[in-house]
């Protein structure tokens, strides 16, 4: 079975390249100084591929991810890296007990007593580093994490997510800043206590030295955007599409912006100029001709949400297919 | 149970404005007249109360739209409106046989040939009328009709997008432009024969005076590039979620971009200034304050990538959940 059979769209991932970048990461930071982010790819099958690098603890964005985690025999030590006052699923993540080590971000009164009042042991305090979304004031850090004691709760360390330097382009202004970043979150843990300080991701993790752990999640199979970066991960995944109308000017596959993240923008294609992307297609301009019926490699501006849209993924070897993985870790 | 029940994001319906929106265009566009296209929600509880409207055909963007209408019994006269080479697509769409009469669109020999090596008995000659898309130049129409017939296809007719005049804003040269368009439609037609002539959609449907269908979908639930029109439709769909963390100058919602359509840019949220997106969340400034818990509304900027990141929506009346519509057509 080649390319040729598959149904399409489809996504495909370069089970070499994969591997590669698992290595490459694994070996720059080995263990649980990584805590990879499922939210990448959404997938047990490469998470479990992640565990046999040495990378057994997970970060998850959702409930689902947690649960998907821990029924995959892979929840060793599962963060909930976002705060939630969902007591349905809350229940459910602390019914998990002995089955699965949960920890879950709060940065409110409110979270915490959620958290507790569901029968959740383990937590972090979430703070604001400079992105403004989630997260408790750095100098109030220390104050939510005795009240979470006070309700019972293990206060584990802090997390804080500086998502809005992932992309800073000079290097030195990207240190600089991540730098005071990891200050304000190391001062809220000398407050907080507790044995983690978690942060970071695929475009800082090199930056990330004062931390106890790393939540990088798209190392594994990249994207466009983070291609820019020129880091040292190598695009292992792509959208496979079907060549179905072709024009003097421009031709037409089936990849379309129900197959792809399109937050960042426009997927590319090697060897093309895309124009635009339609629900179910994408039209671009190809430098040499192409056929109908030809395939085509949709390369992705952002990995996470192009995951999020299949419920499959192709593990190739060269053009030929050696597995299908669940994309099980879909919904919240 | 209403809204509060609800674990979030959940994609709601108001559901007396979806029967306004259903009335509305069905006292506008009556029976045949309009196709509707299923893309738009890929539900077929939702297409079932297109048909109460007397709206019994459809338009399908993928096989699976139209695996699926024709076991949900909506099978009476399925149009495919894009192009397909996959032989275990077509095969199942063939195998249909008396469930479901399914028509495709054709644009090359090759799609023909596919089609009818399938078994695929009826087709439309897809016209490219000016949206650089899929579909034959107009005055090559009449001979892949003749070469689509001498393979034993039965040619219902032509179908055109024109796709690219959606949000054209000035109304005379929005209609100059249809018009335009239209007339290579009908020049097609004349060479290619069949009683369909298709196209449109719910930016031009007031135009399209001169084709026997029109292909509208987003009428029934809107968004916020629709809205923009002045269109004499509602919002009926949002996607809620729940306040999780409140800042003085921002709050976030777990309404994130995996929940939403993304290409037509960021949702909006009625009193509230929307920042950014994030996997999980929405970072916006309250126009007055809001608190951890609160339930939100967010109007997303386009509405079929939307439906499709979803398995459900919630029908409510006000607050109260009356309904759960699986959205049960995602994929390909």
């Amino acid at each position: 079975m080649d390319i040729h059979d598959l149904s399409t769209p489809a996504v495909i991932i370069d089970a070499a390249a994969l591997e590669r970048n698992l290595s490459t990461m694994a070996a720059m930071v080995p263990g649980q100084r990584l805590r990879p982010h499922v939210k990448a790819h959404k997938c047990t099958a490469l998470a479990a591929r992640q565990a046999s690098h040495g990378h057994t603890t997970f970060t998850c964005a959702t409930p689902r991810e947690v649960m998907g985690m821990a029924d995959a025999g892979l929840g060793q030590d599962l963060l909930l890296a976002n705060e939630t006052l969902d007591p349905r699923r809350l229940g459910a993540m602390a019914s998990l007990a002995d089955a699965a080590m949960v920890t879950i971000a709060v940065d409110s009164a409110e979270t915490v007593a959620a958290a507790a009042t569901a029968g959740i042991v383990n937590v972090l305090i979430d703070v604001n580093i400079g992105l403004p979304r989630c997260g408790v004031d750095p100098d109030k850090a220390g104050a939510l994490a005795d009240a979470a004691r006070k309700l019972g709760l293990v206060v584990r360390g802090v997390m804080g997510y500086e998502g809005h330097l992932m992309m800073v382009a000079d290097a030195d202004e990207k240190a600089r800043e991540v730098n005071a970043a990891v200050d304000l979150l190391l001062a809220a843990h000398r407050d907080v206590g507790g044995d983690i300080v978690s942060s970071g991701g695929t475009g800082t993790y090199q930056l990330q030295t004062r931390v106890t752990e790393i939540q990088a999640g798209s190392y594994a199979l990249m994207d466009t955007a983070y291609a820019s970066l020129g880091l040292p991960f190598e695009q292992a995944l792509h959208v496979l599409g079907t060549v179905v109308s072709v024009n003097p000017q421009w031709a037409v596959a089936d990849v379309g912006l129900k197959a792809l993240g399109m937050d960042h923008g426009n997927p590319s294609i090697d060897g093309a100029t895309v124009w635009f992307c339609s629900d179910e297609h994408i039209t671009f301009a190809p430098d040499l001709p192409v056929k109908v019926g030809d395939r085509v490699r949709v390369t992705p501006a952002h990995v996470d949400p192009t995951m999020s849209q299949h419920d499959a993924a192709w593990l190739l070897s060269g053009d030929n297919v050696v597995d299908r993985w669940s994309i099980d870790l879909r919904g919240w």
